[in-house]
């Protein structure tokens, strides 16, 4: 079965403007199993078959397999082009391929359709080998746990154990924590991509109109349509249209249509605005090849994945089982699955104690930003799947510049010091991680675990390089999510000064860590004073910027934060002020440039 | 016509929580017109009646007239209940009524049904004159314009020849602002509450959606269905459905309905979810008492407003004939009609040079709040009613604390400077404007016209009071919107400080500005070294703050931004330094508080 499909709301043809090439001419396989199918509502399938396709070479010890599972209406043929059908590209193209960010020159990936679905596996238009009619209505409702649990039985049958990954994004992305969850052993990492942990009550109200409109069609026949001949074209095509909708951001949709007329205004109920032809165009096209039944089945399954309804709502529990390491992605303008659905699964995550990176993509494409180019998303992807090359021991990349990075020698004065004071094996949180260097430089020397917290894209790119779980965010917004006391000492090095609310910082670092470090530019030093004398608002090397343009907006000096400390009761347990490099003693106040302290409450 | 509707999606009785009473016992009247109509489209109404309530007495001179107009699906029952049926509140009952934001004991106010409606106007229900029939398929696609067309010569049978406002939310808003471009002469104010300046793409999107489903339901019968004596009930359903999700805001949605199911899961396609229950039922209900043919036609309305369509997309263009004062209120929550939408109306009549206010009020109900119960919206739509009573000189409101603010001496020596530097009569933008006092100063003494923009809602109400035009805006944002020279200065009082884009913030000030008016704390006080030549930060009268906790995030001295002004070129005009509030001539830089500066480029 190889149908013309592309669930991209934006983009036809995929994988132009990456790097890397395409796989070529593939081939969709079928796999029979005949062993009944136990489901989650009870019954069981009595033998079905899967679609699939694979990409690049399994190797010797079988580790190097990953698995990628599609969304709503998306299927097994992820990469390549068919050889009957040139234009009919995989649907994520652009993320598979030789030299791409998924790199089947590395990896051996597979790509799978769901059960339920109309492209291979059997689904509601197969035939019921109990009757020799379509299932039609009496298809089961399956589920992504169901899906996760066929998908399991072709690994068996493929010959893998143990996934390097599995990945997929939307529903893919449900899939690939469902595998994580339902089979620990065998998922070493997953990359959850604009997922969210269930859907919200819009997401399932807007699932429920597009069933509505199905249901409603005469031609419906509840369910039954196979026989009749017919198909409920009308409510399939508005059910389309409004998931459609909520592919797209307002912005990038107004950016494409805006108000745009076909032939100026008719006062008639004929398509007048471009959006109103689009829209029937995409609706009425996916109308043609879509199965009513197949698309009421997987809205279902997305209406009812929810790891957290076992444990009462409470994720982390839910989500307790995992030993995969995680990555997390969302984009900003997706309003589907927003950004903040993605941080459910990634607070939840580190409540666990999971090794689990984050990154929040600036795309102005919505929900669909994940099928699309951005630089930033590739990157990403690509520095999380050279990590886990270098965990499954895969042979170093044969390709300029993605050479393992070597163990660097902190040449800073402050990290030294803060690497003393940290003891080994201790659970640490680094807040405004930069590069990830400090972290990954403790983590070597000092075998701690934890997290750094980044705010920029850059820095975020680069610590994930530096094999460190890092995680987007802006720390404005406080350490919501992480609980009392989960870390032996949270460190803010070099970012006090550019907070906005200290005493929210520093009050958090205490409720979450032990202990707290903390560095920052000494603003008594005396060239600053001196300054200041003669009228002036000092620069320095320690604070290069003029008054007006500078980031860091509190500004103090040592006097200041001691005062600031016993003015709440915080013991300072070291402090260390520092003048080009060196712990100075004698009036630190004035001639330190640099001071870090060690304090608890 | 007496139909219990209520437009709230989140609400059924209104007025609970407000102050004042209700209107009480109403009658809904009918005018009938015998003159045809022209319309938009190019047909005319040969003839029709138009259905509506009053509330209050209208004074002897006519001048306090309120027209109130409707949304989408509700009607000119806008306060009160009828006698027959006392629970039937009118729609914006919180609203209206006496000793309510729009005080009944001071205004008359008019609700108008609009032409096309099924709740006493003419519309498609009705009978067409020519066939004896239904007019059906046949009644013309009404526009905003033919709505205010058909209210204005209500206004001319009810003696009205000038409105004090004309109010109203959503597509009400947009008729409030087609009337004050429409009638000038007859809109002394206009009320544009959760509008925008015509529909987006994705707003298009979802009407289209809505159309499809009640066109493509077998019962329609394209459009005469009246005849068939059928319903289109599942087409109308699907339609309320759908629009009834984008009335909610996400969040408001997940507080009231998140997971919750009704009785466990079922594996079916019954109603599982609360959410689904709720949108089936609230579809349902509004498919029993609306015609579908009135909301096909009420969303081409809606799809038709743009009145830049006429300007080639020159939105200031097409609103230069307004000469009503307005205000502007948007919902943060609403991604209907959001914020930004708003602020393209606000900026706007801005570049026009007309007088606006526009509040963003945070509110979690989405679209729907426009409706619901909110302080600060409340007092906003309160302050500016007050105002339209002092401008059409109706007598002074009998309540406590609503007297006319008294003109305050201005205590503050850098408000005098800067009056005394401001031209008579100039156009003045007051950057981060407080409670509006210095602008109400200027626009006394020296008679100046112009804005305040301002971010707190308790300035922005209090600068409503002060009779200013306020606009509700972050100024880190910069001032986009504002043209190159539009003012003769632009003042950044006391606030330079707390910006976080210095730089930016004073090239635009001289770019929207002819002059610059800057005041700040001066940092190279004597207090403030001699505290720092001791190690520590200052604290002063001037910077009460602490180094942790305070707002000034950008402090500089005299000295610092005379370089900074020499630097770029800028041209001092006049600088004063302040001691205790009297000038000072020797060493500024060391023993002045505050500094004012006058330049330009």
């Amino acid at each position: 079965m190889t149908a013309s499909i592309s669930f991209s709301a934006t983009t036809g043809g995929a994988g132009a403007g990456t790097d890397g090439r395409s796989v070529g001419v593939v081939v969709p396989r079928s796999a029979h199993f005949d062993a009944p199918l136990p489901l989650q509502c009870g019954r069981s399938l009595p033998s079905y078959d899967i679609a699939y396709e694979t990409y690049g070479t399994l190797n010797a010890d079988r580790s190097n397999a990953v698995l990628i599972c599609h969304a709503l209406n998306a299927s097994h043929h992820v990469a390549g082009v068919y050889a009957d059908q040139p234009d009919n590209v995989g649907w994520w193209d652009n993320m598979v391929g030789p030299g791409k960010p998924l790199d089947t020159d590395r990896f051996f990936v597979v790509g799978v359709n769901n059960l339920g679905s109309c492209f291979g596996s059997t689904g509601p238009a197969s035939t019921n080998p109990a009757t020799g009619k379509p299932w039609g209505a009496d298809f089961p409702l399956v589920t992504v746990e169901d899906w996760v649990d066929a998908q399991a039985r072709l690994a068996d049958r493929l010959g893998i154990e143990s996934w390097a990954a599995v990945m997929g994004g939307s529903l893919g992305g449900m899939q690939a924590l469902a595998w994580a969850l339902r089979y620990p052993a065998r998922t070493a990492h997953a990359l959850v991509i604009a997922a969210a942990p269930n859907l919200s009550a819009e997401n399932i109200a807007f699932n429920e109109v597009a069933r509505q409109a199905i249901m409603g069609d005469p031609d419906f026949h509840a369910g039954d349509y196979y026989a009749a001949h017919t198909v409920p074209r009308t409510g399939l095509t508005l059910a389309r249209m409004v998931g459609h909708i909520t592919y797209l951001s307002d912005e990038q949709m107004e950016a494409k249509f805006g108000r745009q007329l076909r032939e100026g205004l008719k006062f008639s109920f004929a398509p007048e605005f471009q959006i109103e032809s689009y829209l029937r165009y995409q609706g009425e096209k996916f109308a043609e090849y879509y199965d009513a039944n197949t698309y009421l089945r997987i809205t279902k399954a997305l209406d009812y994945f929810d790891p957290a309804l076992a444990t009462g709502g409470d994720l982390p529990a839910a989500l307790a089982p995992i030993t995969a390491d995680c990555l997390v992605v969302s984009f900003t303008t997706d309003w589907r699955f927003p950004p903040s659905r993605s941080r459910e699964i990634v607070g939840a995550l580190v409540r666990d104690r999971h090794d689990v990176s984050y990154a929040e993509i600036d795309a102005p494409h919505g929900h669909d930003a994940f099928l699309l180019e951005s630089p930033q998303y590739l990157a990403v992807v690509r520095a999380y799947f050279e990590r886990i090359a270098r965990s499954r021991k895969l042979p170093a990349h044969p390709q300029p510049g993605s050479t393992p990075m070597p163990a660097e020698p902190v040449a800073r004065a402050d990290h030294a010091t803060i690497a003393r004071w940290i003891s080994p094996g201790a659970r640490v949180l680094d807040l405004g991680c930069g590069d990830g260097k400090l972290l990954a430089h403790l983590a070597q020397t000092r075998a701690v675990t934890g997290y750094g917290l980044e705010i920029g894209d850059a820095g975020v790119l680069h610590s994930l390089e530096a094999g460190i779980n890092v995680i987007q965010r802006d720390l404005d917004e406080g350490l919501a999510g992480f609980d009392d006391g989960a870390f032996d000492c949270v460190i803010l090095s070099q970012t006090l000064q550019a907070m906005r609310n200290i005493e929210q910082v520093v009050a958090e670092m205490l409720r979450v860590g032990r202990e707290a470090v903390v560095s920052f530019p000494n603003f008594g030093h005396w060239s600053h004073r001196w300054q200041i004398l003669r009228g002036r608002m000092p620069v320095s090397d320690a604070l290069p910027y003029q008054w007006f343009d500078t980031p860091n907006i509190h500004l103090c000096t040592v006097a200041d934060f001691d005062a600031f400390l016993a003015a709440r009761g915080y013991r300072v347990i070291e402090r260390v002020v520092l003048r080009d490099g060196a712990p100075v003693h004698l009036a630190p106040n004035l001639v330190g440039e640099q001071a870090l302290y060690r304090f608890c409450r």
